[in-house]
């Protein structure tokens, strides 16, 4: 399954130069994610890390939330037309005495029976859905059991890390076809990065695979993310625990108003020693930013 | 429903300096899409175009294919919580006779019962699905009856399009949470540009105001967007019988075989005078490339 990248003929064009010569391309595959058997969800995406896409898939609809709700997963190896199996199925078996919620699966959006969807229908949902709350007391990568002080974070950390996120990609370069998701300690060091084709796998990638360590809540961590904050991605930082979401481009206005309400700390447009906080500004130090000016 | 962005407080670090002051985000809110009252998907968007939106996405479908299929679409006006209309509701109704298909609805892939699921699966169902060939004898804006020579395009045109999509962005600039797509006659003339935090959402409502002016299959026009192609956006590409599609970004490998499937050019990297030619090359007039260097 390192079918990451796939080649292709490409004819280049380059100020008037005409050239034919194989290009490296991200690949793309379906991935049909099951539950106890029953068939669930469809997502595009690069192949690879399949078991934690799937995992952290179902910890983002409130299905899973420690190690061990998950009992195994497993390749679906039915025959194909060529009898080979496609490694494109997932079956997860939840643990015995796991309540599976009610899933819509569009988007963990519900609608009400009077027509009544909104933006505030979809935070209802997470709410309702969400395992825990973000909560900087529990520090799950250290001192168990004290209560710890709240993250603080110096921008001046946080200004770092998308170029530590570049330096640990390991596909991008080549293609220039990936979305990139890092998960990093509070105090800057690199945990985990993950690429794929969507931007949601490759941060189920990263959830899932902590889901598998036993690490959630992912308590005092920070989630980077190469592209922009949808309220898709802010649903999943709030899902898995993860106090701060930073983000290189834009948010949207819900992404917006789902860290407002859940507390989640949320950073846009973070390049350089420029960054905009939207949400959850009591865990940046500003007074540090201010003082290196 | 002029509510493209929204405003929210930000607090600003700039090297150093950090100000409060209110930013202009783009707007994310649900839709859910109803086929003849029956609920069918959500998708998050930007609002606005609405109608266009479910249009094209049931062109994607393979449920609409010309004007005359729909009868109507409207905004379903029920209660909310506080009696007003959230506008995030529509209800497409087709036209007697319609037949619709079966549709999964998920990503337009289908899964075999021997779990055969693969990238052959997803190009299989849009050539099931497409109501037309990419056929450049047919002209939809232009001389009908005669037959129209093949679309042949030089690459200086295809450079100048990106420019021409960034200044005709009217809300970008202001948010950088948008994608673009954009439609242009094969002379280079812009015939249309939607902006939506969804890059999908975009193409949809490019599509589907195509459907609403009679307009499709969208022969001899070039479909230009701002981020990567993926399958997903070659696939509406193809359904909508656009012949060219240009990314500024990366395509993916599934997008690649689908256009070499479906007879589609798909241009990658299309940044100044240079661009990646992956399918259909013989749309691309490559002597002229070469005569210019």
């Amino acid at each position: 399954m390192g079918r990451v990248t796939e080649r292709r003929k490409v004819i280049r064009i380059r100020d008037g130069a005409v050239s034919a010569r194989p290009d490296t391309l991200v690949a793309e595959e379906p991935l049909e994610i099951r539950l106890n058997g029953k068939p669930l969800a469809i997502t595009m995406r690069t192949p690879g890390d399949d078991f934690a896409l799937a995992a952290g898939f179902l910890v983002s609809e409130g299905v899973l939330a420690h190690q061990q709700d998950l009992q195994n997963i497993v390749y679906c190896a039915g025959a194909t037309v060529d009898g080979s199996n496609t490694y494109n199925i997932v079956d997860v078996k939840t643990a015995p005495g796991v309540v599976i919620p009610d899933i819509t699966l569009e988007r963990n959006v519900y609608t009400t029976s009077s027509c009544g969807l909104c933006g505030k229908a979809s935070l209802d949902a997470v709410r309702t859905t969400a395992r825990w709350p973000i909560d900087d007391t529990h520090d799950a990568h250290g001192a168990h059991g004290g209560e710890a002080p709240p993250v603080r974070l110096d921008p001046a950390l946080l200004a770092r890390l998308p170029d530590r996120l570049r330096a640990a990609q390991r596909v991008f370069d080549r293609t220039g076809g990936l979305h990139a998701a890092a998960l990093f300690r509070e105090d800057g060091e690199l945990l985990d990065i993950r690429e794929d084709v969507g931007r949601h796998n490759a941060v189920d990638k990263l959830v899932g695979r902590a889901l598998q360590n036993g690490a959630l809540p992912l308590s005092r961590t920070i989630l980077l993310v190469s592209g922009r904050a949808s309220f898709e991605l802010a649903q999943k930082a709030v899902m898995a625990g993860i106090p701060v979401l930073a983000a290189v481009s834009a948010p949207s206005s819900l992404a917006v108003d789902l860290a407002l309400e859940s507390g989640l700390t949320l950073v846009g447009f973070l390049r350089g020693a420029s960054m905009n906080v939207y949400a959850g500004e009591d865990r940046i130090a500003l007074r540090a930013a201010a003082a290196q000016g």
